[in-house]
């Protein structure tokens, strides 16, 4: 299994301080080293940075940690292979482009026997069941809606099916993000908190690091945090449940109900 | 106008001591300063690190000239803005998919009048022209082959006729590539070198700075490095013909006349 990291904001933010304790479960904290990978939109751009090394001992990783990148979409990742060998294109998240925008995906969990036909536009480069499934998501949405991202409700009623079919073949616990909405998927264990004022201070479960978000925001700022287990232990998380499907917007969640 | 680095060997290596002076381009000896970017392969996986920052002020960079990542494959590019503004979605090199491999791309040059239709599957995401006639060529070579990547031979006769059509719309100097073949055309400046036993020492030309390869070097490994303009000043590189396109496999060139 692997360990999801998310963040959407209303305001382009830095994740280091998550990044920092959740970094820490790559191999020091806990078990996921068999390589790590983080995304960050920044406008319609976007850059990962992917390694096959345990996130505790990648240079990448250090430079994550300290190099403050102000993003309003962030999707990490941490993982502990069940499918696909430990290597460079196994590693989360992914990339692909859709409707003239970049998508990125990560997985937690393990898709049994799950074999999609690929001969459509998205295929896996590597040998995972959550590339796969990334791929076949993409070709669901681009078949349904050929030329333009659609309304949101449109595009989370036709998501919703195609996670919700993914979803029998095993454990699906997902964030994907086109840069402007965070899409997250619980079948398991997901939290998430927002963060917004009246603004206090946090700390850190898996490395003994405070922050005093006071003196790092300002009035309106508004920052979704969604993680597999809560990374702070003075702050009440919320658990997504299981089956659920949300949408994270400009920090805050929208919950259709389908 | 921007300046292009690339890299093709027949075993893993890393590109540190030419990355070192072609980045001091970006903002120091030279005025790219507009971005930067580099594409690294490592198998089938390949990551890319891109940053609208000069490459002369960017940790990343800094980590890329400090950091050995070894890779069979390399395209790296430093931009002074002639289309499109100074974002991270416009910053080379882009990436795709096609066939199951990663593709990666680009481009010194400016295409001018060059507006191609977007309908297809591969659209631009960010307003370069290099970013269109990117996902021009992968729309073509997916056209002519749309399941499989091609026997070189053909995959070449395509890709030459797709490049002198582009290279109709002004100035194409690119590289492309798939993490197997560099593909490398010409439109006004692009120089290479092999380096290949008996190794010798080569001295930078924009920062004084002499490495031996002797000490860094197996008996058999090739490596095949190819720039804008030359980045040493005591070994021979070769001008590559305008309206040339090379096709680089371990190391070597392979000159198809068509």
């Amino acid at each position: 299994m692997c360990q999801l990291l998310g963040m959407n904001c209303n305001v382009p933010t830095d994740i280091c301080f998550s990044f920092e304790g959740f970094s820490a479960r790559g191999g020091k904290t806990d078990v996921h080293q068999d390589g790590w990978g983080i995304a960050f939109f920044e406008g319609l751009g976007c850059r990962i940075f992917i390694d096959s090394k345990p996130a505790v001992d990648s240079p990448i990783a250090e430079l994550v940690r300290r190099y403050p990148i102000h993003s309003t979409n962030v999707i990490a990742h941490i993982r502990k292979a069940t499918q696909g060998e430990i290597a460079l294109e196994n590693c989360h998240p992914f990339i692909r482009a859709l409707w003239g925008r970049y998508w990125v995906f990560a997985h937690n969990g393990n898709l049994e026997n799950f074999h999609p036909e690929s001969a459509g536009f998205y295929q896996a480069v590597g040998n995972t069941d959550s590339e796969k499934a990334f791929c076949l998501i993409l070709e669901k949405l681009r078949e349904s809606f050929p030329q333009h991202k659609p309304a949101l409700t449109e595009l989370y009623a036709v998501l919703n099916e195609i996670t919700k079919t993914l979803a029998e073949y095993g454990i699906l616990n997902f964030l994907l993000s086109d840069g402007e909405h965070l899409f997250v998927h619980c079948s398991t264990n997901l939290h998430y908190i927002v963060r917004q004022a009246p603004f206090a201070s946090a700390h850190s479960i898996d490395e003994d690091i405070t922050v005093d978000f006071r003196e790092l925001t300002k009035e309106g700022d508004r920052v979704a945090v969604i993680a597999t287990f809560p990374l702070t232990d003075n702050e009440v998380w919320t658990q997504i449940q299981v089956g659920e499907l949300l949408v994270f917007q400009e920090g805050l969640p929208i919950n259709f109900e389908c």
